[in-house]
């Protein structure tokens, strides 16, 4: 096991009816700019109940945030927060309006001469405007994380931030608002949790008894859950399983004390940024190739994940390997996604060998557990994927 | 699932040679108490180590805190922080020095007549003097959630006190000081943890799939560790995991949305309180008696215990119900601990009596997930376990 330190301060406010207990967690004189995207919590009624806490605080709006939260318009975000003298942040919504919040939180104290250097120069922000969330979509984890990815339409890039600074100081999660959520985000964040927690665990085994545990259980969880959500997202205790599952698969807990892999997010985030395809579904094309491609590397872990996760005891070491990821690949097409970059594009020619070149020229020369991943490497990758 | 709320905001900092960080987690201008117990770390380096640590800050000293830290021994340390004007509180020990350290942190900022009332009228403190720890023994949990359990020889009382000021800001957890502690500690602080998580696991189903799992992974990983741990104590891979999985088993979350019982630890309390055996083994006495008394309540959670840690597949949900418990107390004896109270004091007629009478005279009508467990209940298990 790896030394590690690990710190997380959110408070998490689980449960049925809980968004009204955002009036006691947000200081008493704040004032607050209430941040969503595309306006669906005004058809859900999660708008309402936001607005009815919120009654006793200085409150202003900004809506449209999109899906992979874009720099311009957080920008626009950024002018309301100085030229109002908002105090607080509040995030309504799901990965995309949470990480464009903490993008916010870190650009409203900022010295330095733009806040894209955040995402380009890699400043850890220390401490950030105070905020909170409301999730309305698990997924990404972060309404308990410190991180955030955040895309440049203009650039065609999409890059990641953070630091201790960026945890939600609260994060109200009820299951509930799953009821109103379209099949498509549903299968999306499953993939994306499912994902999350692979990029932590699929890597080489180094004795993190525990953590390996933990991550089993998180995949066991969301295997049995995932069905029972999609067939009735009205089903509480399912969807309860499912949204506490995909907070810890990205909260830290798990990546303590073990290497970590992270390739998958790294290629598949290109993949939106190139074809606008849905961050989960990206994760779901790269993630077999890149399991197959690196078998030798990861052949241990995938026939522990075998054993344990899907109860393949049958055959050798390789043989469960290789029958673990093609489980993974028939669970993401079960849910009802394409694991295939043409699934999605005929466009794709050329691709990865462009993917590579940005790699390269960003100096990302060896991705991975094992460092490694070269950019040549990346491009074998993406091909198979195609 | 029920509804939950939690926040842990304590800093782990695990691993080897981590204990020089303290240095930089305390702050810059504190005046340090530095409390101990027997004095086990003045022979094993630890006492070099930290004062090493923390030779920029003014500290003084105050060791001798006891196993069950006894109440009248830690009022001559409060004495000290108040003549003293200590400002940083740093328990280097296990359960008992550190939850003795937390009397002393609620006790410091406390503003009644006399600072038993903390423990005797339940006074949770939400802000106490700011402390860190360095573990010396995994067992209790205490160096990351924020309660404690303070003995008073006096009364031969022994009552639990908390609260959100009472995370620690701070714990160093490096594994290595596991290879100096003699094997009766040890085996006690598997015991401890081991009995923590049924606590928060034996109930009732109630569907929260992955806290179950997570207790589960627990539960089977000091299994898996514990004969490496009493083999070879500098087996470095055996004693982290160990040591994170006691941290993991009482920080709070596996007990998040689930009913939790403790009436193991109230009963087992009352039998250190009496007969001053060491706390672990007297979880160890009562908790098989009282999973065979409430067999009926438990045995849904018994059997799917008996599966999925003890790979008990055979028979019915009775009859793994029952090996389950078989299992547990073998898992105890095998470590070296005695399971009936008869083995530890031939003077235990009228205990079980006695302490039905306590519990009745404190008005604990009804412990355990159910809140039915009766004083006359109390009284036939701790019958069963004499």
């Amino acid at each position: 096991m790896n030394n590690f330190e690990f710190k997380n301060p959110t408070k998490i406010i689980f449960g049925k009816d809980t968004i009204d207990k955002i009036a006691t967690e947000i200081p008493e004189n704040a004032k607050v700019l209430l941040l969503y995207g595309g306006g669906s919590i005004k058809k859900n009624g999660i708008y309402d109940q936001t607005k009815t806490a919120l009654a006793k605080f200085e409150t202003i709006e900004f809506g449209g945030i999109p899906a992979n939260p874009e720099y311009s318009i957080l920008m626009d975000a950024l002018k309301v927060i100085n030229d109002e003298n908002i105090t607080y942040l509040l995030a309504v919504g799901g990965g995309s309006v949470i990480d464009g919040t903490k993008f916010l939180s870190a650009a409203a104290v900022y010295e330095g001469d733009t806040p894209w250097d955040i995402l380009t120069q890699n400043i850890k922000t220390e401490k950030g405007m105070p905020f909170g969330t409301v999730l309305t979509l698990p997924a990404t984890g972060s309404e308990m994380n410190s991180g955030a990815v955040i895309t440049r339409k203009e650039t065609q890039e999409k890059l990641a931030m953070g630091g201790p600074g960026l945890f939600p100081e609260f994060s109200v999660l009820d299951p509930q608002v799953i009821a109103s959520i379209p099949e498509r985000q549903l299968v999306n964040g499953i993939t994306d949790a499912f994902t999350h927690v692979l990029e932590q665990y699929m890597t080489y085994p180094i004795g993190a008894l525990l953590q390996d545990r933990f991550a089993e259980s998180i995949l066991q969880t969301l295997i049995e859950v995932a069905p029972k959500v999609l067939k009735d997202p009205t089903d509480y205790n399912a969807t309860a399983n499912f949204m506490w599952s995909c907070t810890m698969a990205l909260n830290g807990l798990i990546q303590k004390g073990v290497p970590t892999d992270w390739a998958v997010h790294a290629m598949g985030h290109e993949l939106t940024a190139m074809f606008g395809i849905d961050h989960a579904r990206t994760l779901a094309v790269i993630a077999p190739s890149h399991y197959k491609f690196n078998f030798k590397a990861k052949k241990e872990k995938l026939a522990q994940y075998a054993t344990r996760v899907w109860n393949i005891t049958e055959g050798s070491v390789d043989d469960k390997a290789y029958a673990a990821i093609e489980k993974t690949e028939s669970f993401f097409q079960e849910l009802g996604i394409d694991t295939k970059l043409s699934d999605y594009t005929k466009d794709y020619d050329g691709t990865a060998e462009k993917i590579a070149k940005r790699f390269t020229d960003r100096g990302w020369l060896g991705l991975g557990e094992h460092q490694n991943l070269s950019p040549d490497k990346v491009e074998e990758i993406v091909k198979m994927a195609y």
